[in-house]
């Protein structure tokens, strides 16, 4: 029987580095003994959930203390100034190797770090340590362990940002989803997660599978911390090429009800059980209470259309990830292949199958799906659906993407809010937007975790 | 007094691969030998030209021996086996290093092979050696010398792919260009030169200071090797993420003439000397002789509407690669400012200074130009101008890209033709088409090559 805590989305495991920071300002507080709440967690915690790929306390206690420095001197970087970070072992640091969770890149120390990195840094974020990633960002999934079972997957692949930041680590984890690799996680290890619009963040220095739908993500204690250090990052390092950074000013605004959602089922409905599913419908059934109407594809056509697109996505998705991972994996594959999982190898075969003109071909049908999808931002605010089919599931399987694949190959903005407990595992309650809405998404999402968990 | 050889169109410097390849298929001929014949020319003159950066003859000679295996045996990798290539050492290569023109990187040896470079070499291509570039593939220029007059600049960015090419070392070599880094240098060395429509070749792998507008082009002995190259290379690679590879198959149909050109001046018209000005206006004349009906801006007023947006290109251009070089430049900029140019120093106080918001604003009008050429297409076959306003200036300054510019920042195919000579120097004519035509437009280049120098 496990001894881990039972999850309770009322009693949060740490205090938000956004409320935290405060107290930095009036001296109350600082950023290195915010740091070392996070060491003790760790000290206590990591032995059995093995979220860490590499940890390096002594360079984060130099710059935690740097950041309380500017504190006293009144002078803070940024708004994340002193923020402890954990990085999935995906994305270039220079003071850690990035080892892309494969055996092959054991003690890979790139030269420098990421964009993303490069400019967190800058904003003085204090990274603690790099995180367990599934080889190459896809599967099989590494050792990491549910925070609130151990004998369950933390989700994947960002699956140590998710166990790191579920457990009380750290404040704020970076992961990267093509499918469902930030959401998934964050709903299984009970953290706020944000996938922001495809391209609002550059992707230089990190291993990306599927650039084309491969987005940076953050997975966080609270929904402020996941957005400042998005919107941050967005507006500093910029966008990928030829697309724009977030709008708007880094600040979050005060929590906005929603006047209209949609209900989306997706795929993963079928795989969801009556208990999950009475869950979802009765928080709906709070929310239409609350003044917030709700309609799903019963209600509209077009809604239906673009469920029933929704059965097209596996296969699209997995279209462009074969196509788009070409280069570097078949020349990995040539170099290393005694060090690449079978998973790995046979992913090399059917990219080295795949036919050009069939990469077009799913570039069409994922833009055909947008083209279906963007009309619903004249119906409502903001889509609700769940971001997993349950809690995690057991074992080290890291569990089905279907409920945010869609909002991947969308391009669309993403969140997931931990509100939902099952046998003390937790479930996150996801609301998806319409490109470039972001903000509004992240004020709506607040509402709705005020009015779940107020 | 230059002993250097007289430009003469209609005195090839060599027999291109294309040509030389049925031979290898007849055992007449081997690539071992072809590639002999180009190793001849580098020790006559690569001391004086100084075109290369690293060079790899060991290498060289065991993939051609390689290849000519392959033609004994009945079985060719592709139609580029045995190909000698030179790369523009902004490319990586595993087993050379890949030094970006700059100081800071002398000696750096990249793991892997760029995406285009482990395909070509799955092709069979045998790489010569790295070849000089601008810092960074912008500005100051390297040592290299043009090779039909060694006081004058060989052009630039991609400076030595265009001398070695220009002066017989190699049929093929491969350049970068974000305005003008690909076709001027092939004008001005006297080499045909394909820049691509945006995207049809990944760029993995590639040092990229503005990757929105960034192409690899291929500079050439004929428009058969410069285009085999590249379309081979496109649909094995494939293209920049979400973008598609060139359609069609890699052999090249047969020339067909274009029924109507539109001549275009760009703001290049402005420096051009009369005596230039003339031997254009005299080409166009004879084209129209010879049925094939050129208009210009005095004819259509959409016409002159492009070429008055024109005059925009050097401000949008420079505002995206601004933007777009801010990473890895700001990094490398603090982590090693002692080994960067005055001019990359410049460059990076402007990168640090810049508003995201003006990146956005740049986009924009970038996207306006794109609207207003894309009409041009149902008005004629392509469209003809100048390649550069003259001949290679003496000195080392890299020469106007004013004739270039708009046609990357339009993301269209553009090619040059090397058909004119003054006192005894090349300057190229160029073709440029509409997005993803660049099939057609090569045949219809092909048409005019042979009128010209048939």
């Amino acid at each position: 029987m496990s001894k881990e805590p039972i999850y309770d989305p009322r009693a949060p495991v740490m205090v938000p580095f956004h409320s935290a920071r405060p107290a930095f300002m009036d001296g109350i507080d600082s950023p290195r003994a915010y740091l070392e709440r996070c060491i003790q967690v760790m000290e206590a915690r990591e032995g059995v959930i093995k979220a860490f790929v590499n940890i390096n306390l002594e360079g984060a206690r130099r710059a935690a203390d740097a950041a309380g420095q500017r504190y006293k001197d009144g002078r803070p970087a940024s708004v994340l100034d002193g923020m402890p970070l954990v990085v999935k072992d995906v994305i270039d640091t220079e003071d850690m190797p990035t080892e892309y969770g494969s055996e092959m890149f054991i003690g890979r120390q790139p030269e420098w770090d990421a964009a993303c990195i490069y400019w967190l840094r800058r904003a003085g974020v204090v990274i603690t340590g790099k995180t367990v990633t599934a080889e190459f960002a896809t599967r099989p999934a590494g050792p990491t362990r549910n925070p609130y079972d151990l004998e369950r997957t933390p989700g994947g692949s960002s699956s140590g940002s998710g166990a790191a930041v579920g457990a009380g680590m750290a404040p704020v984890g970076l992961g990267t989803q093509v499918r469902g690799s930030v959401l998934r996680p964050a709903s299984y290890c009970g953290t706020y997660a944000i996938k922001p619009t495809y391209g609002v963040i550059t992707l230089n220095g990190i291993l990306t599978t599927s650039r084309g739908i491969n987005h940076l993500g953050t997975l966080a204690a609270s929904l402020e911390d996941a957005w400042l250090t998005l919107h941050w990052t967005s507006r500093n390092a910029g966008g990928e090429i030829s697309h724009t950074h977030l709008p708007g000013k880094t600040q979050m605004p005060a929590p906005a009800r929603p006047d209209r959602l949609i209900r989306l089922e997706t795929v993963g409905w079928q795989s969801t059980s009556d208990e999950v599913k009475a869950v979802f419908e009765d928080f709906l059934d709070l929310l239409a209470h609350e003044g917030c109407e709700i309609i799903g594809r019963e209600d509209d056509p077009e809604v239906d259309r673009v469920e029933r697109m929704f059965e097209d996505t596996n296969e699209i998705s997995s279209a462009l990830s074969t196509w788009e991972g070409r280069y570097p994996m078949l020349l990995w594959g040539e170099r290393g292949a005694q060090h690449l999982s079978e998973m790995a190898l046979k992913g090399i075969e059917e990219k080295e199958a795949m036919d050009p003109d069939a990469y077009i071909h799913a570039l069409q049908r994922a833009d055909a799906m947008r083209q279906a999808y963007g009309p619903l931002a004249g119906k409502a605010d903001a889509c609700i659906a769940l971001t997993a089919d349950g809690p995690a599931p057991k074992g080290m399987n890291t569990g089905d993407v279907a409920f945010c694949d869609p909002f991947s190959l969308l391009h669309v903005p993403a969140l997931t809010l931990p509100i939902f407990s099952f046998d003390g595992l937790p479930l996150g309650l996801q609301l998806t937007g319409f490109a470039g809405n972001d903000a509004r998404l992240v004020v709506q999402g607040a509402w709705i975790r005020d009015f779940a968990l107020g």
